[in-house]
């Protein structure tokens, strides 16, 4: 019997081999390959199959693969019948966690036990459940955007790329620019995978009972809704708009550090140093402000001053805008609504999740920890009018 | 830093107040009394007020639950609609668990993370929320299994209590005797909760997020949907219907017992003497033996033999028939679809999951262990052609 840590802080649930982090040198890695060199270099796709098989795939893997998730990036008949016929007010997270419930209701997702006691099941097997998966998420969300207002479905188009078809998907009117899809494919590989928190936690013990896994991801998804969890980038915006503009920062933010409130996506409780996920998209962000010549919006603007100025007042202690603050200003300023940040944080951490699964499933033992009993002991019932 | 213990297998994980287990005794216990107790003297909703608030209800604090939860037994025309969409072979634990995510949809389920932190919560609160959750649960599970046989929705009704509105949903033709009301209710309690399993802290992490307690109960829907988890009393079934006769059970337990397989609802982990959940169960079964006149189904009958021929071999390694022994073929004699099992363990547990919410966002600490990283070390990435 080991000491109660609440939260199971600093306790160790799991050996894993997926991602790493040196909170200090502000180093997260996936299977050893550097965030920055992958948000740089590749691309979602290829980081998904890397995160769940453990090695960069060749040309032919990675053109496999890619087809594989591109069959999925089309919503069945069915599930856009179930979709529209939704509140269109509904929680954007419980419409993709009912979704997703909902998967196996329209085309197998075979997960047998039995035959993976046996180890019938091999890499292409992980691969194309997973494919199932990560393909869906984007699209349903993408879908739903469109049904809750009234405008059509728009086809998943395979000469895309993942991060290309999810914009084109939202609305095909206002073609991005390579830039455009550049952060959101960057974006979505940053997102991918961060160690055991909450929500992965949650996918893994839900598939330590061997469940299926389209009830690991919404689970999981469950999960990442909390506002402890998964909302901090749509607080960033929310945030903003509180502030109204640039002239205000200074005294916005006297006013906040005073009264010690929260600065939201300021700070990581992993990170001593910067998030290394915000260095890169400091970058795209300095990009986007020079191809739109300085024309971004008042949020936009805003975000810059309160980052600089929280830089000058803040970093000596430590804290640095992290990966939240610049995906929050980013959506936003490509047009993204702002309540489907956490549902496009789910699409991107699928691929994390499936890893999480691969490998709880491959060496599994159901979770079931102990309790610290400090209730009521022994006592007799009561008939009710006695009571 | 402490130890890896793979499933987490004897961490304390929370401090609860709400079951306790004796395992070398024999003894289940929800807030100090007696599983065995609670299953012959109260009901199920009894059982869910105090497992929520720790005590027994007076009279007027049950019948105003009981309003609330009946309440929330009528399934809103916008859910109906949703379930009458979806392919009637769907999987009924993925059913139920996208009917609950879409619950937020339909009526508000007000969960505030600010309110909570401000203490503004009170008692009535939590009961009203749970309510909606319990009343639901059962009410789907009943009104899914008429729509996806092509018959009309039965609305529930306020006379009946919950196990005897449950049976009357799935099919007002057949009217329960009491007994079978009796056997109903009982199953509901002795299901209600039982310390710290996958689903229950499944539960917990997902209420650590502060997530909406509609995304809550679907975690644990999903995580106890698993087969390792929420199956096992369909796996009697299953296997009673393999044994196919009382004349089989001997050859059967033999051939079995020599392969050293499986017998499905004998033994349990957390108990070294009988479950005492089975010891209310076994009472039953012979009630409805003798109220039946022995004029039992072909499977009852080969149960009750290889019970006793269980009985006789394994008792004294202290292996006995469990809970989902005896629930598997009490449902399935009362003419409980086998698919449904899980569902209906699953609307019992709502209450202990409640329960759990309850007590984490009370006290909350948001779940983050940590993991052992045994993976590579740093790499440098390689252009897809050097590969």
């Amino acid at each position: 019997m080991t000491d109660y840590h609440p939260g199971l802080d600093g306790v160790i649930a799991t050996e894993s081999s997926i991602s790493d982090i040196d909170g200090e040198k502000g180093i997260l890695s996936y299977r050893g390959y550097s965030i920055e060199e992958l948000a740089r270099k590749s691309t979602f796709e290829e980081t998904s199959y890397l995160l769940l098989l453990g090695e960069l795939p060749t040309k032919s893997e990675l053109e496999n693969f890619t087809n594989q998730i591109n069959i999925y990036r089309n919503i069945p008949e069915g599930l856009l019948f179930l979709l529209k016929g939704l509140p269109k007010n509904s929680n954007s997270m419980n419409v993709l966690q009912l979704a997703i419930s909902s998967l196996g209701s329209f085309y197998p997702i075979p997960f047998d036990p039995q035959e993976l006691k046996a180890k019938k099941y091999d890499k292409e097997y992980f691969l194309n459940i997973s494919a199932q998966l990560i393909g869906s998420v984007g699209s349903i969300v993408a879908a739903w955007n469109r049904i809750r207002h009234d405008q059509s479905y728009i086809p998943s188009q395979d000469e895309l790329s993942y991060a290309e078809n999810f914009l084109n998907m939202l609305d095909n009117k206002n073609k991005s620019s390579n830039l455009i899809n550049k952060i959101m494919d960057a974006t979505l590989v940053l997102h991918g995978e961060h160690t055991i928190n909450a929500s992965t936690f949650t996918a893994m013990v839900t598939a330590s009972t061997l469940a299926n896994p389209t009830q690991v991801i919404a689970s999981a998804i469950g999960s990442l809704s909390g506002p402890l969890h998964g909302g901090a980038n749509q607080k960033v915006v929310k945030m903003l708009d509180e502030i109204g503009s640039k002239e205000n920062v200074k005294s916005w933010l006297d006013k906040t550090l005073e009264k010690k409130q929260v600065v939201w996506g300021m700070g990581h409780r992993e990170y001593s140093v910067k998030d290394p996920r915000a260095n890169i998209l400091t970058e795209l962000v300095q990009e986007l402000f020079k191809e739109r010549d300085g024309k971004v919006s008042k949020m936009f603007e805003t975000a810059i001053c309160l980052e600089k100025e929280c830089e000058d007042r803040l970093s000596k202690k430590g804290v640095y805008a992290n990966v939240d603050f610049y995906s929050g200003i980013l959506y936003k300023e490509i047009g993204i609504p702002t309540d489907l940040f956490t549902t496009i944080f789910a699409a991107s951490r699928t691929s994390g999740w499936m890893a999480h699964w691969i490998e709880q499933v491959k060496d599994n033992k159901i979770f079931r920890p102990t309790q610290k009993y400090n209730g009521e002991t022994k006592r007799s019932y009561k008939e009710i009018n006695d009571r």
